[in-house]
């Protein structure tokens, strides 16, 4: 599976579930968008590798979605009385500690990678939990600055937890991603999958920044297994996040449709160097209609509930995309036949 | 003023209190052990300085005489639970926001002397608060491993607060101190004192590292000011810390007469390189017997109260320091006389 943060965790949750409903132990691998990463403090922070621990490690808080249950605040408070910015972003006290451990285990020179086993040992979360790339890549976004005017690159957690995507975005840049290489495993892991799941994750700053790593899009391409993935949009917006307005930023339809077209069909010609990924699609309800015209891109389309709204109904939700994987990989799925037309 | 931890705090305390008394407002700075600092979870922790800003700060956990008030433990509690020791030191949740400000700052390339600075923006200490060196300085301590038997060198916290200073010592090793320098305004506050005060910390880990900084014991040796110190040795023991361990380590009588002698009197020829810096002594009305011996080494002696129970103590404490300091300048004294002689 590929995952960004909060969506791709409960996704994971989900995957879970059904694997206990069914007494079955799948080997999960997770690659994990680490674009998202900054240093804060001194600290190496990274929200989704920590949102995917922390929720299979039954120590997330629940309510927020990111962050330690029985938080406590005394650090980020201190800070604010020393004048130590910023404002808008705090690190819980819990939390800190994995921060502390991270980057003390980066100082000694360990890769993320290994770094990010380590940190697992405690968590046993039931996947492996792989960061994208062990290299440095930061999302940066340009914005209409609201004091300047001016236009500003800032960091992705600048424009989400600051500016709540609320301001003017101009461009996406995944700074360092052309240098980056994927991390030890990442690459086995597709090419060795039976089934490779894409979560209702943004399509830009989580699942598009883990496509964005060289050779990741590409193994994905060419890997025997299905490839399946959940559409973070229904109707006309995101679930959750700021996937409406990114999807605009970089020209991109705002629908389920146009989320799939935008990751293309495995099974047609694209772009040279960019590759489709994905054999089936599911969509909500809401969008039926646009069945055939994901279909006609290539991509075997089903209809069903997309709210993870409790651990059944995400369990169901990962159900239908194995389906739909296995109907995908046995060429027998109606959409398999709109993919040979 | 030269200061240990907890002691030089509360000494600090009673002479700011004294101030008030008299309405006065004295132009104190602080030089401050650094030898016990040391790097943490990849932090930099110097408790000396922390001790004596946050208790002229007003921060202090009083009842435990080092880090905050209204301390919480969840970040150590979090770093145990991922096995990431050592067990026997842990870091409150407030007290890190100091480490971690500090640290970022000595990352950004300010010295130490600098981030202090900073830092008592905050607590607003009502001295100038200098360490002793900006340079990297630690003491360890050669022990008797509790578990193997065989000697080895432990820095100066884990024989103190992980074996309580309990395990046999054979040497203490302030490392890297020959070829540190005096942090900026360490020698022109010297230089420039009306008087300077020794406090009752430790002779060897607290006041003994600061002297040795190459260049302070010059100083102080050169000054034109009055020196006087406080015992830290009532009796045959130390009033708080490790004091009579250390001195045994290194050879000298645990005594309040020994520690005088240890320091030596600015009148008196030294060992070359080794010049004394005493003008006066400050022994507990117990060791009175030992004045005689105290002044026949050169250095003008009083006993009094020297227990700080409490703010008032403390501040009469200081005064008989200054009252010295003052006879001592004056020439006055009857100490003075056995100076001359």
């Amino acid at each position: 599976m590929l995952s960004g943060g909060v969506g791709g965790a409960r996704f994971l949750q989900g995957l879970l579930h059904l694997a206990a409903r069914h007494g079955a132990s799948p080997r999960i691998s997770v690659v994990t968008n680490t674009a998202d990463d900054w240093w804060l403090h001194g600290l190496k922070v990274c929200p989704d590798l920590d949102t995917v621990m922390y929720t299979l490690g039954d120590g997330i808080d629940v309510e927020r979605g990111w962050g330690r249950r029985d938080e406590t605040w005394n650090a980020r408070d201190e800070l604010a009385a020393y004048g130590v910015g910023p404002a808008w972003f705090g690190l819980g006290d819990r939390d800190l500690a994995t921060h502390l451990v991270r980057t003390q285990m980066l100082d000694a020179g360990y890769p993320l990678s290994a770094v990010t086993t380590a940190l697992c040992r405690r968590w046993e979360p039931g996947v492996e939990l792989l960061p994208m790339t062990d290299d440095r890549v930061e999302t940066h976004v340009v914005v209409d600055d609201p004091d300047t005017g001016e236009q500003r690159a800032v960091h992705f957690q600048e424009y989400w937890v600051r500016h709540h995507a609320e301001v003017p975005a101009h461009a996406v840049v995944p700074i360092g991603i052309e240098d980056a290489t994927p991390a030890p495993g990442v690459l086995d892991a597709i090419a060795q999958a039976d089934v490779v799941l894409v979560p209702p994750s943004n399509p830009v700053v989580s699942v598009g920044t883990i496509l964005g790593v060289p050779g990741i899009r590409e193994a994905l391409a060419s890997t025997p297994a299905p490839v399946v993935g959940v559409s973070g949009i229904i109707g006309k917006d995101h679930v959750r996040g700021m996937a409406r307005q990114l999807l605009g930023v970089v020209g991109v339809e705002v629908s389920a449709a146009g989320v799939a077209e935008h990751y293309g069909a495995r099974s047609r010609p694209a772009e040279p160097g960019r590759p489709g990924v994905l054999d089936g699609w599911l969509v909500d309800e809401v969008d039926a209609p646009a069945l055939p015209r994901i279909e006609a891109a290539g991509i075997a389309a089903r209809a069903v509930p997309l709210w993870m709204t409790d651990a059944d109904a995400t369990a169901d939700l990962v159900g239908e995309a194995l389906g739909l994987a296995s109907q995908v990989a046995t060429g027998t799925a109606a959409g398999r036949a709109g993919t040979d037309a």
